[in-house]
This record gives structure tokens, C-alpha cells and sequence, in this order.
């Protein structure tokens, strides 16, 4: 796995349906850039908002589309090992090529536990697991040690890091040099070149979903070598990703203000016939809106 | 709603499927104890650990066997509005007498957001909502004045105040005065008689599966106004509560030992055939499952 | 040690030095009530924003004007050990009655280190030790057990539990049972009466520097059994603790609204000339200044 | 501002007096490595553990040594603004080129808070001021528009970034391109080579106290554009790097187990006479130091 792998935002309907006209035409545009895999579920797809049966029909409708062009990971997101058990079930029927799961959470736990829990999915379901280190959702750390443990035990397949932390991600990618089956990507936006860099296989940037073309390129310029231009492009991107800044923090959560960026920008472009979050996000309003149109149209895509 | 609630606990077999028949014993167990409600689907209960298909098992089997005896509430707990919907409605129609939900988690949240999932859950729904602050587990304390509004319109019904902040508690009581259709109920193990005296309606204490007679007696002598009788009882369920810190936190965390010991209580004391908690929680040893018989026998009940 | 023992604020004049006659007039103003003590250089007395001149002078004007009538504790608030000691010797040569001192703060910490820390400090110092439990300063909580130890070993004499945490407070007074030397205080404002239920031996509010006649009938009445009297007093006193949040939020810190409520009040009511708060705190404006006014107005002193 | 600026360790005697001619002997292996700046009294300092006088002392000691070869920044570690102040005038009687500060800390803040603070700093005191991101100590994360205001309107001159967020480091970067006389330096050992690609414009490594000559190696290398040995020497400070985890984390916190293994590293090369850490610190055990010793031999200096 490697490469650039948008993690997939979820269109719905004005009813909170699967609007899945949107999500196929969202799919196409990411393919034709040439993304080099799918994450779907993932926080940007909303996951955490999804009843389970819209769940089940994204990785459908994702899987069906892309038909074997790139692999699809899909994000089993739940408190505990026995539900996320059934996600993964779920994901293995829909032929999902691997999934993310986080630690537990909502419980208090303990790394004994979270180790037990990454053993038992891994032994519980036939397909490659992916350990999702997001502390910010999650209020635990997916530790250096934890994660190498996991990696030489063959209980993980690899890592997404979004903690945005720089040194943990230095410090597991050197630990699992000379493993070309285990693959770190960085979640992180703005320091992709920076992760490539430091020999990341890939990344998965929510904002991947609006500018997959530039990201791409990014991914293309690192891989040949020509860093000035992976710099360049990251730059660009990272003005981009401006619009993650558009919602009043005042009114709205982080969630509502960057996956409701994404959205807009999406609806603004023609991609998705509706920018609506699931409750209980707070909608951005016309204002915040024209903000959004204006970096857009600013810096791209 | 008033009185000793028990979160109840969830027995489950060695194969990890819900033990009826022990379920069944532990209902009759606090029934006959004089319990003025239950809590199923709580914390203690192992909700965030239970697949979907058992905890919908727990609901039908609790509310058959309590028969309309005593008020059954039923936890919904997931991250956000549509999940806890879900869950709602799973438990409208197992016949729960009201539900519990806590604020939106794992998602980053805002006070604006917890407001609008609150009054989507008690608008979707033809049940009283009761609010459950647990910040240890959701990450977000529910603040005095938002709880406040929603009581004021009629939103929720009540609080579960698993906060352990004694001062929220009692700002909460002071603001809900006047309202015998708002019950302000304490999730504390160690504070109940202090939580009456403040005019709390009730306590859901997690040891309250292992020693229902107590906490019942410690109630009726508060609502006799015999206070020393209360504090005497509540000094001995407070030495029972020991119990929970019998599992080694170098070994496994809260939840493992917590629940854990209340199970491992019930096993001796013969109520329940088997004492595992679902995974990844850690068992207890045999040295601390020692401890736990020691303070059985010495504190009660 | 036991009683109502006001954290005494810091009156400043416009130049941000220690307003002395205010001081004094604040002092009397408590002494006059009957409080039992005083605590001198707490969150309350602005102690994280004094230069070591200010916290020297104002241990010497309280110790000087108290003269002995009751005990004065000092807080000697700082990082590590070393610096602790330092603020201690200082207290000494004063004539303070005690010290009180933090777990170690800014530094990353651990159990062994906290516990060592507070037994350098207790055999650095030929005084009484209080360890203040604030873990919303502190960022670590102070646990049982180690309370429990240090208590054992004679290291530390008591206890300013400012954590909130109700379970806590009461388990510790349970630990401590039999040990009349040892004092258990909560800084909490809503539950003195609760505390006092639980056999705490006095408490520190904040709000005692606006309203000590009534912490001291409430005191006065649960010492005397009348626990309807101390629970309406205490009711009358969570009703005045609303001017804490007459201060937005939006524009400030808890600080900021906390003690500049009760500043203001005492400047309202004539006690101090200038309700200045240390920087970079927020001043109130006048809309917040006329509520808290009602408020003084609505419910006394 | 620019280069390697290693945050100077504090050798102390066993007596826990500043062991000045270690010291001194440090700052020559230092300068001598061609390290481009110091930066003295902070955490890898041992400045939260440090007595005034001690403070004081280094500072002397520090400046007179480096006597002008390189800038010297000096960190005003405390808790509000008046008291940091205080620090900053010591220094800048001293002779320091600048001063580090952080948000306020112990006491509960505000965005409007910090930033009255850093302005109140930079108004009262001539010298540069770098703004210390530390949100590991700190517990408030300095936001990139705030950090950018600051820059703006010249209060700040650079920041130390030891937030370990590397999205937010970029950020801030790009948000103060085309500012030349602002400095963005990292704080991160692990990713220098990445922080200087994203062009930050130097780096405050503790490790450059075992290994200064690694660390300006890598930094000439990023300047003359050869990545690939930058990236090599970096991956071998990485792994020297893995002294900080010798200590038992069971047994000290990371302070004890960081600093205690650059000072028992520098022990071992015999640059400073005693390893000891202050107070409440805990020593590293044989075990540990051979740990040390071994990785040492292993990947140099």
C-alpha cells in the first residue's frame, strides 16, 4: 500500500440518505486523478455520524465503483474489539481489501488491552489490518514500542498516523525499515512532502477529496526525486486547506468546520449535488461559504 | 424516577454470548433486593463492549423479567445523533420506560452541537431522554446551563451525573428546583447519602449489583431523615468498594478492574455461573480475585 | 486545623502593587466574621501572577495583622521541589502556621516523584505540610493512596482538596478516620455542607472573602447538628457563587471571571479600593460588573 | 536566529549547587562543534527545577563563556506575566541576546490572555522574544493566527516549536514566509531534516548536548541542498536518540528518564563531572546507564 489514498467523504442527501449519484461521481473524479487507493469510513467520511446500514452501503457502492482499479480499506470504527469485529465482518463480505481500526475508546483502557485488541482482530478476520493513531477522537496515543510489537508480529499490516506528531512517525517508520509490507501513511495535510521524506509509503488526506490532482502530483514529484517541485505543490495545498479555517470555531466543532469545508468545496465544484453533514454538525453559513469560493478559486484546484 | 437504580451488569458466558439464565438470577437479585429501577445498557453493563445483537438480547431480557415491576431504562450508547437514534429505537420497541445518551464522542463536539443532538434524540423519539455526563469516557463535561435549557424545555427528563464534580451536581439540583418531573440521579458509588442530602432523586451505583440491600437501606433511611443511619451504611459500602482496586492498574485498565470485581462478587456470592468481562479487558488473577473474596467477607454483604 | 479558612484575595492597587490598607481591611473584614483561619497565597490570593516581593509582603501584612488570633497557612505555589523549598523558608521567616504546597507542575511527573517531592519538602521544613489537590492547575491528580501514605508517615498534615471530586474526598476521609491531626479541607464553594456531612474538617472557599458570616453559620450549624440550617445557608451561597459567571467566557479565563467576581464584589461593598486583577487577566466590564451587583443585591451578604 | 541552538544542559554538583566548571566545559564542546546559538534554562535545562539563584547563576556563567561567539537566548520560565518579567530583566541584566517565554500555565487561560501576555513581555522588555510552544508542559497550544498576530505586529520574534505537531509547524511557516527576522525553530530531535526541508529556520535539540557535532553536520548538509546526507546523519541521531528511553517509565517520568540521560551520556564522555538530576527527579539505575553506555559505543557520537 502506498501512495496517495484520500479518505472518502460520504455525499448525502437532504434526507441524511447515501446520496450515491454524488459518491460515484466523487469516486470517478479521484480515480481519474489517479489516486492510488480508497479509504473509506474514515473520519472525513464521516464514519462516527453513519448508521450502520448507510455504512454497509458506501462500502458497496465504493467497492462496486471501483472495481479492483486501486484497493479500498475500509474503516471499522467502533468502542470495542467484539464491534469492531462485526464492522470488519461486514467489510470482508463487501470485499474490502484491508481496514483501519482504532484502539479502543469511550472505555478506559490500557496498552495490555489495546494489544489484545489489535491481536484478536487481526486473528478474527482474514484480511489486513491497519492501525488508525488518531488521539485527537480517540484520547489515546498508539505507542512507538505498541506499534512495532504489532508490526513484527505480523498483527498489523501498517499505520495511519494522524496525531500529528512528527517525531512518533520518524521514529516507527525507522522502526520498521527493511519491511516493505508494512506501510506507514501520514494523515496530515500540510507535511506530506515532509512524510515522503522521512520514507512514509503514502498519505491520506482529507483534502485530497477537493485537489486529488494535486496530491497526486506531489506524490509523483517525491517519487522522482524532484523535491523542489513536491515543495512547491505541498504549498499550494497547504493554502488550500485554508478552508478548513472558514467555520466560526465559535459556533461550530472542528468536524462540522473541516468536513463541511470539504463538502462545500465539493458542492461548489459540481461534484456532489449537496454539501449537508450528519447531525449534529452545525451547517457553515453563506458567509463562511464565500470564504470558501474565494480560496478556491485563489489557489486551485 | 428515584431511588436505587443499579446499572445493571451484563453476565456473559465463556463463549462470550449473553448467560440468561444468569441474568436472569441477577434481576431477581436486585428485584428482591427492593431496587426502585434499572439502568441496562449502562457502563457497568459493558455496553461499549457488547455487539449489537446483545445488547438488544440484554433489553428484552431485562424488561421480560422485570415486567413492569420497576422503570427500565436502556443506554444508547454510540458516537453521535442518527446512531443513537438507532439504538433508541431498538429500545422504544423492546419496551424501555426511557433512554439514556450521552453527549456526542469521538467526533470533536462543540456546546452548539450537543444541544442540537440532544434535542434531535428527544424529538425522534416518544420516551423521556435522561443525560448521561460521563467525561471520563466521552470527554466533554456537560455544562450546568446546557443541561439546564434542556430540562427548561423538556428536552430530558433527567441527569445521570457520573462526573464525580460534586459542585456541578449541586449546581444542577439548585437550577432543577421546583421541577418533580426532572431527576437529578448521581452515578457515584461513594457519595449517595451526600448526593440525597442535596436533594439528589436517586443514585445508579455500579456496586450496587453486588450489594442492593445496602444501598436500598441506605436510601430509605435518608428518606426517613435518619442521616446517621445513611452515612453508617454508606461507611461500609465505601469499604466494599475497595473491591474495585483489587485488579493490578500496572496489569489492566479501569473498566477491567471495575467491572471486573462487581462480576467477580457476584460469581462468589453464586449469583452469576461464569465472571469474564467481554474483550480486551483483562481478567483478574487469582491473587486479586483473593482480595475480592477477603472484603466479601469482611464488609458484606 | 479546621473551620471556615478563606483563601484570602490579593487586593492590588492600579500600579499592580499589594493595596496594604485594602488588605488589612479585608482581613479584619474576615476575623470579624469568625472564620478559623486564613490561607494566604492560593489560586484565590493571585498567587501564579505575584512577584516574589508581593507574595513576601503580603505573608508579612496577614501574619502581621492577624497576630495569632488564628492560624495562617501560606501557599508556596511553585514548579519542583527545590523552588517549593525556597517559597517555604520564606513562609517561615515569616511566621506562617503551615505551608501548602502542589504536586510538581510543568515538568512531566510520576507517582514516585510526586512522593518524593512532598517528603524533601516536609523534611526541608519545620512546618506543617497541606498538599492541595488542583489538579485543574496542577494537571495530575492526587491519589488516595499516596495521600494515604504520606499521611501515615507523618509528612504531610492535611489536605486542600480543590479537585472537585467527591469520591475521592470521601474515600480519603474514610483513609484518614482516627487520625485527628490530620485535616481534610474542600476548596469547593457548593458542597461545604456535604463535606462537613462527611466528616471533612473544614473547607477553603473562595467566595468566603465576599461572604464569611455566612460560611461561618453554615459551619457553625452543621457543628451544632442543625443540618437544615447549614443546607439553607449553603443553598443562599451557591445562589451568591453566580457571580463567578458574570464574566464571558467568550473573552476570558476561569480567573479572570473568578476572582475578579469576587474582587468586585469586595469593592462593591466597599471592603478593598480597586478591583484590579493581575495581568494578563481580563478585566469585567461594566455590563458584567451591574450583574454581579444584582446578584450581591438579590441574595446578600 | 538560525542553526542548531542546543537547550543547554544544567550540571549540577551532588550538593545540587550549579557545577560550574562542567559547565563550562560543556558550552566549549558546544562551540566547538560550531553549534550556531544557546539557548539556556530550559526544560533540557532543568529551568522548572532550578532555584533563582541557580538560574542566575547559569546565565552568568553561560554568557561569559560564549562571550559573543554566538547568541545566547535565555528562558524566562513562569507561570504569568509579572513574574516572567521578572526572570527577563535578569536576563537582560545579564547580557542574554533574547528571551524565551511560554503562554501562561498553572492558572486557567484564554487566547485574549496569552496574547495581552506576550505583548505586556515584549512591551516591557528590550530584547527579542521567542514564543515557546510546549503544550506538553504548557497544556495550551499556541494557535497559528495567534503566533501570527503576534509576528505581525512585532512582539515576537520566532517561536520554539516543541509541540511535536508538525501540520502546525508548517503552518506557521508559511505564514511568516517573506519575514526574514522571524525564526521558526523546531524543538524536535527526531525530525530536524524535515523541519529545516520545510525551511524552519534552525533547531533546539536537546540531543545536540551528547551530539552536537551530528547536529551541525546534518544542518550544513540541509544548507548546501545534500538531503541525503542530512537524512542519513538524522537517522543516525534517531537512533541515539533511543537513550531517552532507557529509563523505566514504570519507575520516573519522561523528565527524569530525558534529561537523566543526556547528563549521564555527557557523564560518560567525560564532559561533566555528575550526572545527578534535581529534585524530585529520579536517578537512572546501572541497568539503565549501561543501556546508555551501549547505544553510546554503538551509534556514536
Amino acid at each position: 500500500l502506498h501512495g496517495i489514498i484520500p479518505p472518502l467523504c460520504t455525499p448525502l442527501t437532504a434526507g441524511l440518505d447515501v446520496d450515491v449519484a454524488s459518491l460515484e461521481r466523487l469516486i470517478d473524479h479521484l480515480l481519474d486523478a489517479g489516486v492510488h487507493g480508497l479509504f473509506v469510513l474514515g473520519s472525513t467520511g464521516e464514519t462516527a455520524f453513519l448508521p450502520d446500514r448507510s455504512r454497509h452501503q458506501v462500502l458497496q457502492v465504493a467497492i462496486a465503483r471501483v472495481a479492483g482499479q486501486v484497493p479500498v480499506l475500509a474503516g471499522c470504527i467502533d468502542m470495542t474489539t467484539l464491534r469492531v469485529l462485526d464492522q470488519a465482518e461486514d467489510a470482508l463480505k463487501a470485499g474490502a481489501d484491508g481496514i483501519v481500526a482504532t484502539a479502543p475508546f469511550y472505555t478506559r483502557t490500557h496498552p495490555a488491552e489495546i494489544d489484545a485488541h489489535f491481536r484478536r482482530i487481526g486473528d478474527g478476520i482474514g484480511l489486513p489490518v491497519y492501525a488508525y493513531d488518531l488521539p485527537v477522537s480517540v484520547h489515546t496515543k498508539l505507542g512507538t514500542a505498541l506499534l512495532q510489537d504489532l508490526a513484527r508480529d505480523g498483527v498489523i499490516a501498517g499505520v495511519k498516523d494522524s496525531s500529528s506528531d512528527d517525531s512518533g512517525l520518524r521514529a516507527l517508520i525507522l522502526a520498521t525499515r527493511g519491511r516493505p509490507d508494512f506501510s506507514v501513511l501520514t494523515g496530515s495535510e500540510l507535511t506530506v512532502d515532509a512524510a515522503l521524506w522521512m520514507h512514509a509509503a503514502g498519505a491520506v488526506p482529507g483534502l485530497a477529496n477537493v485537489d486529488p490532482v494535486g496530491y497526486v502530483r506531489l506524490y509523483r514529484a517525491a517519487a522522482a526525486g524532484d523535491w523542489t517541485a513536491a515543495a512547491a505543490e505541498q504549498n499550494r495545498l497547504a493554502e488550500l486547506f485554508e478552508i478548513v479555517h472558514a467555520g466560526d470555531p465559535g459556533r461550530m466543532g472542528g468536524s462540522s468546520a473541516g468536513v463541511g469545508a470539504f463538502k462545500t468545496a465539493l458542492h461548489l465544484r459540481g461534484i456532489i449535488d449537496c454539501p449537508i453533514t450528519a447531525p449534529p454538525q452545525i451547517p457553515l453559513n453563506d458567509t463562511e461559504i464565500a470564504r470558501i469560493a474565494d480560496t478556491l478559486h485563489r489557489v486551485g484546484p
